[in-house]
């Protein structure tokens, strides 16, 4: 397998399985002297964890984040930021119904097909379980970022969407539910939607908005390398992601060009911000927004007839702890990988001139 | 400037702004033995080409592409392919309405910034002039793919969307109308509404959809290069790209666990493909397909205000022979850089097993 | 930092110093499917670690690998190889006379001016110590490689030179004795005279020579990654190598062509060997051999001036346990960067042909 | 073929083969705003031309080199700077010894198995003629790094060994002889050896030392990329090189380790510099100096037996115009290949630090 690494110069490695001794990572190309809050480090991973509320899984985790190395006297020294998150939740569970079979809308099929073989405890490297790592380095690239803001919250769920622009939110209210819905009477509403859902045992799909507010103009390398398309890539490798539009997106589809076009005030702003914060490519200091769609969790606690290996159809039923939403979840994810795409591009961006 | 390369094995690099000699590109890792029909290569680029019809740009560019290296007696050879597209229509225009001043929604601000200084004459670099260098790589990767099929399509312009499942629709109607939608009676609406859009000076957004068909299992790198994650990346870096879905897109939101997942057949087929093709980040047999979102062109051809360097408001106007509508002449683009992803991925997968 | 990833396809990324909690590595691209021996990769780790005989370091680290993912029921399955080594010898030292001075050829003045500080302790990052990660993802790729044999020895030390062709030594002599110099007599020799310097508190340097057996034609990117190129880089990534030369290397400069060039047995073979084993940067199937130089340790246990941070000048000493002569344990150092190339070589020779 | 870019930031992807249109390249990530003399760079690519003495080969080629895009008003603009060389002595030739049998020492035995087949005219991808594509790179390197001088010569032709240290040698005398060593009288013995080598039919090997100054303290990344493995696999994929020492090099190995240290001075500049400039794989601020030793052009114009496609022995004759020492020509590429090695971590070092 490649494809396990991140970025060009703030550049993520991972490793790790839901059920080896442990997953983790390596952070190459951070600058040295960034002055390092470890506490906030472990608090973006606790945000992911598991067990947070009823709408979540109810596995327990502790996710605790140990850095091997890279951090001297508080603060980074240049070299290589490795660490470690020992998996203490493996019991030996019965697998016979994921082992020999396929769950539909898995990894499982194509894994087998790719690799021969492959760790089918747990969903083994396919499990979402791998995130996490990417939340410990996006945690040390937003420390990175300084004044950079990254915010993201949930922005619909199945059939709810919260229709008001994001101007209109106070992001300070985003951990004040278990949904992360800035919006306190749309996040009781979404809430209530998911525990619906999960007494169903079934799952829904969800929308995370995320908002990068303090962004130098700059950022990105305007051919392949544009910055909404780094981000896209970003988005688009986090599980279970259908779908990426920034700025107007798809609706900007529907407009004319002048209507859509960002008119200038006299210090270089924009009058509007379809654009999305970036153009050509290239962050033009306005907020960068984007929405991120991800499906329903595949994972449903109801009987469904498969596949074996052999290709018999069998009967079988969803086992276990499972979100029956994911974005909750989702949410520090998607602020980890926006974080490790504006430092990767925050250093590129230092090469541009003489 | 990074960021001028695509691709890890079969790895596109591409070099040119729109009024120097010429623009091109070296194609680097495409196997040798391939049998190449370079009149198939000049013909992809003949669909990407203005004046076309008369609902594209009015410019006349021969855009001949010249073959330096890398094929011999009709096949690949293994070497880098070379190749050169003449800039021929390079008048001694009149810039000076783009020199000093930045359009709007154009790149013209950023690459100040990020450079300080800009070849200003037709875009430079940020021109989309660049993407004609996609296409001849994308040609040579078609022919690599060998039975992989790979139609692009316009489904939608402005409020006007073909809502028909592509396997209702013939792509061998796709060429057969100026706006490249394989409905006829959707195409002559399309076509009608662009020529209205271009009388009032203005321009309109639209989306590509693309399939790919007989994509063997296994393509995609299952974490951070995953497959529909390479494909969005290349289609966010194509000039004027808002968004990507694919699969069940932000449609699959909407819908539950139970309804979404693509239950198998016993031959490892899917009953529905909700997964677009791909499951996990790797490719599962089933045809690939996804949507792109283009904005509106932010050149119109009416006057506007803007600031110039200064910071000065000034009134101005779009000038020159400009696409209305710019989905038409990005299908082949879209296809090209499906190609580029698919052939990329095939070869890292000669890899994954001992 | 950058650079602590090594590979292209078969990519090994490092972290830790001498002083952390661990140091280790993920592979990342090892092939599924390869059958792991974990009692070989300890094996190689133990021909590295230091104390073993009374000419290393007598510094007494376990140095055990903890294979944390990537292996399932005795192979890998295609997925990320993380693994940790505990440093387990950091007691709390005396490092006064690093901290805040500068020994002479070593890495500290270098790295305080360009990372701004360092973590000073047993040196950080610039630690040998580091290569320990080499070792093991070596052994995985020696197991991958199968049937190519691949054997370092020490040729030299300090004066005392090995005048044998390799052809006339037996490798399985190498492990026999401390030095790891197949020639009984000249090892004595080359024991002894280790002895000798490190009595005297002092250090030699000596040259490693590198033979690979069984490597199949056709390895070797033909221009910038050359087979030998990608070997050279390898051993010149090693600490203290200040040289490298394969085949000929510069004895080959006083030859005229007509005497040096390898004639062709009619199989394909050549009557000699002068090229190494690679042809223009491919291999040909005959022995890859090359030599790799060290330097002399920098640490001696004798007096010297130096400098501290301040520029002043200071008189201080080479404290602790370190290697009189380096290139013993240096040995699996060499094999490991060796085998590591081949591996990533092999995996690129898989896309060269349709 | 991959391998056909060398750099990570600072980047040249070439292609082309001997008897194609045209040879060039694309350089990537070089900064915005470098004031660039065309006619400089024309130049450097005149020192490596065919024809220039009675001691290289006596090809007519005129090498003009085309820039296509990337400079604008006399400076880079940051956008990718194309280049074509076009092919000019290509006329049709009589291939039939090369185009069925393997020359010995040549490429044409692994090509063949390694592509499968080759465009065997002038030896294709593997001719020197490649490098000319380095030399402009290097051009555009060494104008972008300013202050850095960068003076390789000859010295050593055969066993013609001059044996002066660098700081003895006036570089401004280099380019006063066809030879290119500095010191008159060993140039001039090297100049008639030469002359008798080639009367013979035959040819020699030879060294060439290069001499990096004003390089800043702090490039270099410290594992893998450390600065002089860079410098090494740049030097190694050169055609022809065999070997590449730094600093003391091989002669090291027989010092003792309080010989071979050097001291500091109190500014942090030392008084050896066997280190050759590089500490730990960073840059101390003191001169950069190695050697590259060059085998014996394996084209020689004697008769000689060899086998064809069948394996069946033949005999045949070396023809055409080739150098007999290749070394003089190669002394432009050696410091083109050394600045684009230092412009790339030119770039990588300002990531160093917050």
């Amino acid at each position: 397998m490649a494809g396990n690494s991140f970025g060009q110069l703030f550049r993520l490695t991972t490793y790790g399985e839901s059920h080896g001794l442990s997953i983790g990572g390596i952070i190459d190309g951070c600058p040295a002297g960034v002055a390092i809050d470890l506490d906030a480090v472990q608090h973006e991973l606790n945000r992911r964890k598991p067990g947070q509320s009823a709408i979540v899984t109810q596995r327990k985790e502790p996710d605790t984040v140990e850095i091997q190395s890279g951090v001297f006297e508080g603060k980074t020294t240049g070299t290589p930021i490795g660490f470690v998150i020992k998996n203490t939740n493996q019991k030996s569970k019965d697998y016979s119904h994921i082992k020999d079979s396929y769950r539909p809308s898995h990894a499982d099929f194509v894994y087998d097909k790719k690799y021969g073989f492959r760790d089918y405890r747990g969903g083994g490297r396919s499990s979402a379980r791998e995130t996490a790592s990417r939340v410990v380095a996006g945690a040390f690239a937003k420390q990175f970022l300084g004044d950079v803001k990254i915010n993201a919250f949930v922005s619909q769920v199945g059939e709810m969407q919260l229709n008001k622009p994001y101007q209109d939110l106070d992001f300070s209210n985003i951990e004040s539910n278990p949904v992360r819905c800035p919006d306190a009477e749309m996040a009781k509403k979404m809430e209530a939607y998911i525990k619906t859902i999960k007494k169903e045992g079934d799952t829904v799909g969800g929308v995370i908005t995320c908002v990068a507010q303090n962004v130098p103009i700059g950022l990105g390398e305007p051919v392949f390398d544009k910055l909404h398309a780094d981000l896209g890539k970003a988005m688009l490798s986090i599980n279970a992601v259908k779908g990426f539009e920034y700025g107007s997106g798809f609706a900007g589809v529907r407009m004319k060009g002048s209507e859509h076009n960002d008119a200038f005030n006299s210090d270089g702003t924009t009058k509007t911000n379809r654009s999305g914060g970036v153009q050509g490519g290239i962050s033009n200091g306005m907020d960068i927004y984007f929405n991120v769609a991800f499906k329903p969790v595949a994972t449903v606690l109801q009987g469904y007839e498969t596949i074996d290996k052999a290709g018999q159809t069998i009967k079988t039923q969803g086992k276990g702890r499972h979100d029956p939403c994911v974005v909750p979840r989702a949410v520090p994810i998607v602020e980890a990988m926006t974080a490790l795409v504006l430092a990767d591009h925050t250093l590129l961006s230092r090469t541009n001139k003489i």
